[in-house]
């Protein structure tokens, strides 16, 4: 492969799980839930941790769920959503009676980017009223810089001089570093967020630092690019070619192609074996191999951020799932009200 | 009279037109632009006018036109409104590069009050590009308190200190106290505006003395309560009246009589004949009236504020008339680039 | 009144209730269900009963209420409109495996006329499905002859032929003759809908008739004319002058104006009384009321179609609660599977 | 890759450029129009060209572009749509007064569908107006099975049989085979459509065979499955590794390389160095390829129909220009009466 012009594109991605998995400290993940459809993991990222992979310490939960969120009920999720956001706040010695701005960042004239908007129609503002009973919430879509030319941290520090709350519950679309997380992922955490930092813009983080009072960051990975795509595909055909091999001495083979899902079965590719498969790119690690898409697709304009087709019904089922389970973490009797 | 009790409404409305009229001060407009279908007046509104109006001094621009703008060419309309607009800001000493925070108030999901929200989607914003021959424009919807929990020109103020503009241009749906100026005025002044006003709520001001910096405001009429609506169908009654007595003596009575625009003829009633046509009703004049109609409305629940049916496709022709034409405004050559 | 040219425009209203009332036949309706806010009356108008109120013989049930929807719980409205839809499906021999085509008449583009659309977003359909568990559900908005071109009623025809189903089910924004109707009754009916006919358009009658098949049709009124809030106004003006007169011996008086209901209180206005408070107007019944505002509102454009400011949140909890109800009464366990 | 089992998927797509390209008839194509940002070709599918690369015989224009469309101005772009429909409805013998009926296929809810609804929106319809100078035209939006209920084909010819138009224009979301075509090409055809028929679905075609008149199809692709995604990367990988090997020797490289559109540079591949960098894949040709990564992505779940981000504006920018161009085309001063 010395002919190719590898210059590391350095490993980016918005969710942590990812993260650790890519620095191999997979090992700090507790699993605190799991079922056949989900599973929720917990990691406390300390200093030297956070170092490593490039993220803020501090506590992040992630729920993973297999099946379409778009074409299932949403309540078993929503419940361990409600049970887990809950425990982050008090892990962030977040108390009952403190008073939350929910934001809701991203642009709602774009569908994969409109998680943030989305949600924030579905929240209960109380800070207005005059009851005594309910926690203060307030809640506002500071849209992008694009659309309204200014910075959105710097909007968002103005806002939270408006509204002086005690901690801020921050909503956005991310992206992933791989496809299996696209759409599939809920993920949250006490450290803030970097406003379009999965997709290359450079605005300012939302975190305790520059805003001074905790910023609870709530993402769902809408988008991924192209070359992250093609480089899940080459690990699939790579696991794909091995079961096959595998298989093909049973006798039920020819039936069971095409239908299996074999990447939950146990089989191993070893070097020799992808080097037939895939020549030079056979020997690439997955970080060599999404470099090299990227090089291959940037200069030419397809590494696409892309997204599936039905995001639109996702999007109403995560911001319903997001939204009202945060009205009942921040109120818990107001739909009862 | 005796039995009714009169309990004073005081006069409310959002236009300085209809409170110099109310005031008999009309001798201060100067009809600035007329043609078949708009006439522009303006009004210098100094210390003792404004304090007997009850409205800021500063100076007010009316745009009225005749035709329904949702089914009209709005070419002729935008061309004034840029004129005049690009003339107002001469004499607030608003210079070429000074930059622009323009915002859009009310609520986007209520269509009669959406104007502003909607009017926002149609700025071209330029503070974040790298483009010195442009004049910076940034643009946002701070929503309403029943959605936000915040209060609106706190928001505002917030927005203010982290966007720093020089002015400020706010664009919001206004009530109005006569049913022929909804959906037919565009109202600008560099006084600024008090949010809700119009239709009874207490939002503090938006004005050069909260924000530190000149305030442009830019209003239509969308909406009039019912007592408005009864007491101008009263007033047309009587004109209605007098027209038919005199005109009945002409032949052509039974043709014309319906299809006849008499408020364009000039006809007189007197006192005697309000008397025998509307009774004690008759005695009283147009405050008193509609004092009178408040009251008996209000406690039953029907002096609702009201809308045309068609105010969706109205809504949509004053948000490109002023949207565009604040582009233009702000950057005269935008749409050529 | 000599004076006056009265030409009489003739009573038109949507909703059977309203004329039952104006030609004295409210003894033919029977109260089905009464709680503090709710009340059902049905009525069967047979062939002599129909002629004189010009609505087709059929059976009508009649849900108003007094709360505003747009700002209280809907279950409970909700549990009795399912009850007497039902109910009507039975009485019109619609049998449980009957397939339903529902149609959502109206513009989607204007708010106060979107009921229809905007319920059929919540109709799930099942026609396509293989699934025999289910009645066959079809779902169609086939929009305004300004949007498509077409004449409404042909292409329901064409949509019937279509789908071929057992029964239509049809949805429609009405006008109402008094504002106290206005966004507080369901009307529904087996007797078809002229889409249109309430707000004076012609376009042809939905019904057994013109497609072969039984039509179920349920409207909201949303829109009132002028002409008949001020109408309306005039006998609240009468009843409010007789309450005044009345309770202004009673020490109470002064402190109970401007707060009281009166038209729940028992007052009677004489026709002396009313001739002093208004006049030659004071002489004339409900309809020739009607018929001046109308005449004098029509020749100078302002006998508008209006609606309250608050109808877009209106709207969406009527299409909640029909969409949702429809949905439970086509196939009982929908909701649950 | 005896390893490997190449069931063949058949190739599949909307676009004829496609299919042509596919089966080595390009010589067919005719460039009619080029410039620097766009060229629109002519095919003449005869029934033997037909037969072979399973379209139907008639005349299709393709019109390419290689700028993006969401951020570029459409004037031009207009005007050559403009042209080649009316030449396209001249060969398909349409005169200037037949009647149209417009059709916008798809679901408005899912934005890569919703071409077809958004364009029907800017449709001038006129059937309904009672103008001899504007040829008639109807537009109708029948949303897709999952929506109604009812086959869509179906639905359509009950359409029109309710309109009765002497032509049809239908418009659709497409599915494209090469990443290349996605939101840059406009086809229009007069052989008809068959809805879904890119995307794995089976509704009936809509054609003159079907509905009895002449149909004219026009379509834009807006989605790409993840299977074509990957070939078409491996396939610039290909000229992106032979382009390096070549300019290797150039003191140029180091800066060129990650900005050069190698894709427009005159470079070879040969199979050795094929081989070299791919394995056993590099062996394979695109349609080999093609069925790989459907084979291997289909079974796991993960051969998803995806949309760039920004689709949301450039469906946007689609639907004004052939909305637009449609109303233009049908009604030559339709915009300036």
């Amino acid at each position: 492969m010395k002919n190719i012009d590898l210059k590391k594109y350095s490993f980016r991605t918005d969710l942590v799980h990812e993260s650790l998995t890519y620095f191999n400290q997979t090992n700090k993940l507790e699993t605190v839930f799991k079922n056949n459809d989900i599973e929720v993991t917990r990691v406390e990222v300390d200093e030297k941790c956070g170092n490593l992979i490039s993220k803020k310490p501090g506590i992040y939960y992630t729920i993973s769920f297999n099946q379409d969120i778009s074409i299932t009920q949403i309540d078993q999720k929503q419940e361990v959503f409600i049970k887990y956001l809950s425990q982050l706040l008090k892990e962030t010695n977040i108390s009952k009676n403190d008073k939350c701005l929910v934001i809701g960042l991203g642009n709602s004239k774009s569908t994969p980017d409109a998680l943030g908007p989305c949600t924030i129609e579905r929240i209960i503002v109380t800070n207005h009223l005059d009851d005594n009973n309910l926690r203060k919430v307030c809640a506002v879509t500071p849209n992008v810089t694009g659309v309204t030319g200014i910075e959105t941290t710097e909007l968002i520090k103005g806002v939270v001089k408006a509204s002086k709350p005690d901690f801020v519950i921050v909503i956005d679309a991310l992206a992933a570093s791989s496809i299996s997380r696209v759409n599939h992922t809920i993920q949250m955490g006490n450290t803030g967020i970097n406003p379009g930092s999965g997709i290359g813009n450079s605005r300012k983080e939302i975190s305790h630092e520059t805003l001074n009072i905790p910023v609870i960051a709530i993402g769902v990975p809408t988008v991924v690019d192209a070359a992250t795509l093609v480089t899940d595909t080459v690990s699939f055909l790579e696991k794909h070619y091995a079961y096959q091999k595998q298989y093909q001495k049973s006798k039920a083979h020819k039936l069971a192609i095409g239908t299996t899902n074999y990447l939950n079965k146990k089989v191993a590719v070893d070097n020799k074996e992808k080097k037939d498969l895939l020549g030079m790119v056979g020997t690439l690690n997955e970080d060599e191999l999404k470099s090299l898409f990227i090089e291959v697709l940037t200069p030419i304009g397809y590494n696409l951020m892309v997204t599936p087709k039905e995001i639109d019904f996702t999007l109403e089922k995560f911001a319903e799932l997001i939204g009202l389970g945060i009205n009942i973490v921040l109120n818990e009797n107001i739909l009862k009200e």
